[in-house]
């Protein structure tokens, strides 16, 4: 290394405070105990200073690894680097670091990933992995191990979650096709072993019939998992089928791509034939041919979230189990109209 | 846990073998010592029975923890979930798992991952973050530490990498827009501190000179960061300067991306006023209006080649650092087409 590395002497010094204090104010543990304006004073010179905390050091002291392991289900999903994205940086702001392992979706894979960064010493995980039925996770929360699930949650409310308002979220999109003029209404659903996809489902059937619309068992279909081909897939039966709809709610945005491929084959026009409505608002959507009309996650802030709710949770490790949830929001681009007469 | 783990022994047993061979067999340091086609049915058999090896048990062994580091700049580039991708297929495959960090393009946010990476034990690192010139990299080099970059190399060849043939995949993209009769082409290059930015940059130059032209340097612009408001913010300055170009040769695709949000706001169209050619050929650029036409990267074999090269590095640490190149291939779409006479 070139330049000697800033001390925390050097931080204290620069912030004006003795170096007790800046250990308390840069110690998510011990922050409390400093006012408020001092320990965020503390916490922009570190930062301006490029101050790391040793936190080898700093493990052995309080106990902690300052280091958390994050799981994901697939990263190619455009949908979960902003997540990435909320958690690092609310973690960076107390001095933790996140580790991350990819799942691909496979239990075997992710109880690998668990074992592994548990056996490195995280002292905490967020989990984006979460099926509604989950023993690795049932086992974990038995065991005290700290879990915050992000984007998705298990069943039954025993966990610390930050999801999207699914429901209302598929109950905006079916709103918006309604009020276009749309009554067969199809719907692409998530696999329904995801929290994600059963709310999404729910939401879908509540709004209609909210509307006095009858949804049509025959026209909701469900796919295996969130991905562009199954998507393409369940929707190219669905047409096949010959069923009469003019618009589809698809779960997610890559599900409503799949839809997408399919158009393009069968000479179908959208908005024109059909109108889709995807659901997540991933980026490059309003670069689309056409711009999906889709339903904002604040996926960012689903991951800052829930790297708070981790931090409830270690600070107080007998705080209760909370499920927050964000606010969805409609975006309309062109990819839904009202139906041919 | 429900069941009781899969053991070494079930494997044997089930391929017929002596636990001693099953285990050799599932060690990337071993395996040599077993015939192949065994080493492969039981490698096929551990993988059918959910088989993990104790990390733990076997790092003591034979001194590894059977963890690699992966480094990413930036998680939100499409570009990376595909090299994770590789790279974790190709260390699942020798029974070692990845953890991964995002360095956000930050030097101390990278430094800090290192560090916190090298102390939970990784065997080495697969670092996609590197700098042409990267202090970290080269003392890591020096310190005899187990890296091999990925997608960008390091100046000085003493680096192990696995990287695109940038100059080649510039050199595509140039005769192809020449070959539609563009002569008036501009450049958006990517950052000179990256090799990436660098060696596309001087296959632009190289290409344009094998052909006869000569590049003008008024439209030839540099971003300082490969995402899609820089592409926009220098290709907005490059048409306000009143330039006469036909096309643009876009330095990755987040840049030309970029291009496109200018050109919607100017009221030019691609490709009749602009022809536009982006570079790694990301998900989803099929679907854009218009498609793009890109170089197309393999990826997820850069991440496979990177892991191999790191399992050699590994099994001979005396072995020759050694740069791989990968094939990059044009992929014409909508976004080329001759310019208006």
């Amino acid at each position: 290394m070139s330049t000697p590395p800033i001390t925390l002497r050097d931080v204290a010094r620069r912030a004006g405070v003795h170096a007790g204090t800046a250990s308390r104010a840069l110690n998510p543990q011990t922050r409390s105990l400093v006012n408020v304006d001092t320990a965020q004073r503390v916490i922009r010179v570190a930062h301006e200073l490029g101050y790391r905390p040793n936190p080898i050091a700093r493990g052995l002291k309080t106990n902690r690894s300052l280091t958390i392991g994050v799981l994901l289900p697939d990263l190619t999903n455009p949908l979960f680097p902003p997540i990435v994205r909320g958690i690092e940086d609310a973690l960076a702001g107390a001095g933790y670091t996140a580790l991350l392992a990819n799942s691909d979706n496979d239990p075997d894979k992710e109880r690998l990933h668990f074992e592994t960064l548990k056996s490195r010493q995280v002292d905490g995980f967020i989990m984006a992995t979460a099926e509604r039925d989950h023993p690795l996770i049932e086992d974990a929360i038995a065991a005290d191990t700290p879990i915050v699930l992000v984007n998705r949650t298990v069943d039954g409310g025993q966990a610390f979650a930050v999801i999207p308002d699914d429901h209302k979220g598929a109950g905006l999109a079916v709103d918006h096709l309604i009020g276009l003029g749309h009554t067969n209404i199809a719907h692409i659903g998530g696999p329904e072993r995801y929290s994600t996809g059963k709310s999404r489902h729910r939401g879908f059937l509540a709004a209609m019939k909210k509307s006095g619309l009858k949804p049509d068992r025959r026209i909701i279909r469900f796919t295996r998992t969130f991905t562009e081909g199954e998507g393409a897939r369940v929707f190219r039966k669905l047409l096949d089928d010959g069923r009469e709809f003019t618009a589809v709610f698809a779960a997610n945005d890559l599900l409503a791509l799949g839809c997408y491929d399919v158009l393009a084959e069968s000479g179908l026009r959208c908005p024109r034939d059909v109108s889709i409505v995807g659901f997540n608002d991933m980026p490059f959507l309003d670069k689309l041919r056409p711009p999906l009309t889709s339903i904002r996650i604040p996926h960012y802030e689903l991951g800052v979230r829930s790297a708070e709710l981790l931090f409830e949770r270690l600070r107080d490790p007998s705080c209760e189990p909370a499920t927050v949830l964000l606010e969805p929001e409609l975006v309309v681009r062109g990819s839904t109209s009202s139906p041919r007469s």
